[in-house]
């Protein structure tokens, strides 16, 4: 598969210089992805700490939503490679002075960071962004909107490759709010990329996104007949704000309805594994039994997604120093 | 004095594992906590910066209870010794989204930290945390609800040995709002463990825990008598939400009656040091003159709290690597 | 220009023990620091990121006054020099508490940092915080009040030798809210001490300070009279909450009256440069062709003033360690 030169990820020598998004991320890109992170876990599966790797540097952690957990995961990363982090909640900041998304880039980028991390609630924020920053910036999307959300979708696949090993003979479900996740976006790019020959979607029709079919999914109205079979379950998690309005009944209704209970994970493949990308709503989406048992992989997905967040970027900072 | 091996706070090796309250740790692992503190020290009585012992090592900072001082103690200590450092203020978090605080101490496990330094509100957050968490996790317990404050504890023991160096001709009192402190619990169990001979608690009746007596100390009622010839005098901080309700008048009527002035000082040993753990009340719990008087060590109290949680930070954590 | 030795921010040396204000800062001394911060830069033009220099000390950012952008320039600077860096925001911590500005600088102060970088709501807190504090500490103001910004002032006056060389044979021209502005303070006492011949304050009637004269600058009534030929053109901030009150009319009326335009930017010396301490109010105080214009350098201020926070940091705690 050969992408043109142009796309706004890589660089002219075909490099990954933006992660913004797995649509279009050519498969070898993928994979160097990957096969980078499997490198900085050890024997014991323990992440290698303190590789000077990044040293000198500077990862700015730009969160205009926020989100504990993915800023974390982020910031380890960088601290395991040397590399120094700023961190900035920006919504509590400059925004309130009504000063633009572009000006407080630009400020931003004249103080001289390699690496932006972005989070923000509109999607096109990272691309948007990369666009216009100076040439030597690097921007990695740490989910944007409902548009994308690619270190999740890069993590997700680590995950099934280290459990699976093979892409190319499995089925896959999403199973949930498919319309609000980009978590279900960047995976079925990556899974498609990928060669999975199946990915299937579990939904309600208020949560099915309009041309669903065009993704080369499968689309169910049924969680007992979608996970019939299928080797990687990938739950979704359901804002709870979105819960007794338009789109969704009460969380009973919904778990009696969609929740993954041990009767329907009993309908999977006999060594299927259950996925999430947390934080998990026990008893809403899944079952707690289901979440902490011997076919959850969820404190898996975090753990690989340090090594994820490592390697891409190192990666994309490699080239500059 | 020995301790039983399955203590939760000390592994097969009766080492240092976990730091949780002072009540049952062994006089000998209180001792080498402080001789090990003292080499953090150096001749001109400052911290030693930047000693290498902790490189590799993540400190995570978790306070689900807003603490900027304690905070930022740890969180020098952990730069002092080199550890990479991710401070996580979790009320405007993860706890927003009904996440249970097992699933969040769960998933940032997954991140492959190797301490936790844990502040909660709640008593027993701590070992409850220390009793599920990955077993190549450290706790340390920052300060739970009413229940223990380890660290303040021993940088008070720490500050008596100090001035004083021999525990067992010691007479200490402690002052003000017993029933709400973790520090009186804390420093109580200490220097009960260390051998002072006469440990006495002053404090209305309102704010005197029910079974006190069997914790070993004697009881006052007025301050005039409590601190006749005493050697240390730790005044504990009145909240000041709890002034004008039940258990306390205002502010003026407690100066009053509990107040530490010079004249009550004067009653005290000559050479009687005192004590806080911060922030003072100046005029409520301590005169000013007092708080900033020659026999006053709050300020050394602070400093020495640095080279203690290097201290406790350093053994915790050694045997990993 | 000689000033006394007891100058409360040169030592007994004539070296620079903290940096206050501008005020009274000899022309050496100014002059060092704009030296210093040019060995940061490299051929390029690029900082040089992760000297040595600073390994073991530490830079406590006391943010008393919020500022996401004045903040993280100098944490980056910090961390470029490879001191450990604590960020403090105060307002929703121990001043909640009803500690006093002393106790909480005593406190922290006894934790052994290096360095107190000190943002103040309070015109003098700096001053008083270095009068009162421990001697092995420096402190470096990052803005309080109306009364003083020496590192906006400082990196001013880099971004002007940066491009114009010599300060005595220049004209600058500040233009907008002097009356509130810190930064004209710095940068008119700056400008003055290097020799500018003609300082001009361009402002209205309502943000004229009383006794404005006594700096030696000339007071314009008329922008289109005051930016006639001159070098420098240093816009400043208009707070929008100033704005519709007795100071101000409506931001459209202020831009028609005190905005600078690409007209009113051509009445300038034909190689005049454009500075702004931002963030910039586009349409407000300055045409945003103007701002984004080929006679902009409000971007290359942000950078410089990295290297010259190095330059401060560095220079104040060089001779410590």
């Amino acid at each position: 598969m050969s992408m043109p030169v142009s796309h706004p990820q890589l660089n002219a020598r075909g490099e990954l210089k933006h992660l913004l998004t797995l649509e279009g991320l050519p498969r070898e890109s993928i994979l160097h992805i990957l096969d980078t992170a499997r490198q900085f876990i050890d024997a014991s599966g323990r992440e290698i700490k303190k590789m000077p790797l990044l040293n000198g540097v500077s990862v700015f952690n730009l969160f205009f939503e926020h989100s504990t957990r993915t800023r974390s995961a982020f910031e380890i990363a960088a601290q395991y490679l040397s590399a120094d982090v700023l961190n900035l909640d920006i919504p509590a900041s400059s925004t309130r002075k009504g000063e633009s998304l572009l000006d407080t880039i630009h400020t931003l980028s004249a103080m001289q960071p390699d690496v932006f991390v972005i989070r923000h609630m509109q999607s096109g924020a990272p691309v948007l962004i990369a666009q216009h920053c100076a040439p030597h910036l690097h921007i990695i999307n740490a989910g944007d909107g409902w548009h994308a959300h690619p270190t999740q979708g890069l993590l997700d696949m680590y995950t099934i490759r280290h459990y699976k090993r093979d892409f190319t003979r499995l089925t896959v479900a999403l199973v949930g709010d498919i319309l609000h996740s980009r978590v279900a976006r960047s995976d079925i790019h990556a899974l498609t990329t990928l060669g999975v020959p199946e990915v299937r979607v579990i939904c309600p029709r208020t949560l099915r996104p309009a041309g669903l079919e065009r993704f080369g999914v499968r689309v169910f109205d049924s969680i007992d007949e979608g996970v019939q079979g299928v080797d990687i379950i990938i739950m979704l998690r359901i804002q709870r704000e979105r819960m007794n309005g338009p789109f969704l009944p009460d969380a009973r209704e919904y778990f009696k309805n969609w929740g993954l209970t041990p009767e329907r994970l009993a309908r999977a493949a006999p060594e299927a594994i259950v996925m999430h990308p947390g934080p998990v709503n026990r008893g809403v989406e899944i079952e707690s039994s289901v979440a902490d048992g011997a076919q959850s992989v969820i404190l898996q997905q975090v753990r690989f997604g340090i090594a994820v967040r490592m390697a891409v970027m190192s990666i994309v900072a490699a080239g500059d120093h």
